[in-house]
């Protein structure tokens, strides 16, 4: 934090997460008709862009929490953020869902893949406490299905931390 | 949602944000010292991994709601997650970060810069009803900050906004 304290920081706190995606539809489906999240579709048509402005159009899904996941072309993410469109490529992110019971993570995992999503291989055991498998959506975005392993020692609780990671632990 | 109903969806939840990062240190300084997130800093260390188990180490952060966001060296994810190391690259997301003050857009881009982020361009008035601004952080994860025009239409209380977006509006 800066020398000004408290003025100077940054609330700790995403309110949306945007994927860059190739295809509105594609995405649109793998999420709301693969995976189930609630989506009232492709909205904001109406704001049309230009060669320099973006469009408006974008699907939005509310999570558990409040949090919102919106799919938004790529290309017109490059527009809206003022970046060369090559630097929105690819995905170096994971987002962690956590889930109650071991089996479940290789039914979220079969059912991405059904959805149109990838399985870059099975679930595994990491020593850190978990039992875990990723599935990238159909543009690349991974996500990881995570299980807290009983008595790992990772969380206090694994029933709980279906809720919430604690800080003490290690990536998911 | 397949037919087997209920038991087919996915719950819609992110319980951890993981991103790719080069350097371990380098982004705790910017998330931490810089935009002032809280962290008890590198942990997992004694998980030192091999040429095919990912290493533990990891420096994360609890968000409000309990959301947490989490470093970790992009050469890892790739192995975790199974993938070729290209794959991780980029970063085709923009996290959103709501604010509650025209001004404070200004504070925040002026603030990642400082502390080490890029700013691509200033801020700009989207036709959805906002005034908003993107920064990338030390590996080019985007952020837009985000200010909603009070009476754009966009969100019937931008004071409330500042917590959750609607479902009825654009992107961020």
């Amino acid at each position: 934090m800066g020398p000004e304290g408290e003025e100077q920081a940054v609330r700790p706190r995403i309110h949306v997460i945007t994927l860059g995606v190739g295809d509105l539809e594609r995405s649109l489906a793998f999420y709301r008709d693969g995976l189930g999240f609630p989506s009232s579709g492709i909205i904001g048509t109406e704001f049309t862009g230009s060669a320099t402005e973006p469009s408006g159009a974008t699907a939005m899904f509310t999570l558990d929490d409040g949090l919102v996941l919106s799919l938004y072309p790529r290309a017109e993410l490059a527009k809206d953020a003022g970046v060369d469109p090559a630097r929105v490529a690819g995905s170096g992110v994971a987002f962690g869902h956590t889930v109650g019971r071991r089996e479940d993570v290789d039914r979220v995992l079969e059912l991405a893949r059904r959805a149109g999503g990838t399985v870059p291989g099975p679930p595994h055991e990491r020593p850190w406490g978990l039992y875990a498998g990723h599935f990238g959506d159909p543009d690349g975005h991974l996500w990881e299905v995570v299980y807290f392993i009983p008595k790992a020692g990772l969380v206090d609780d694994p029933a709980r931390a279906t809720g919430q990671y604690v800080t003490q632990g290690s990536p998911s």
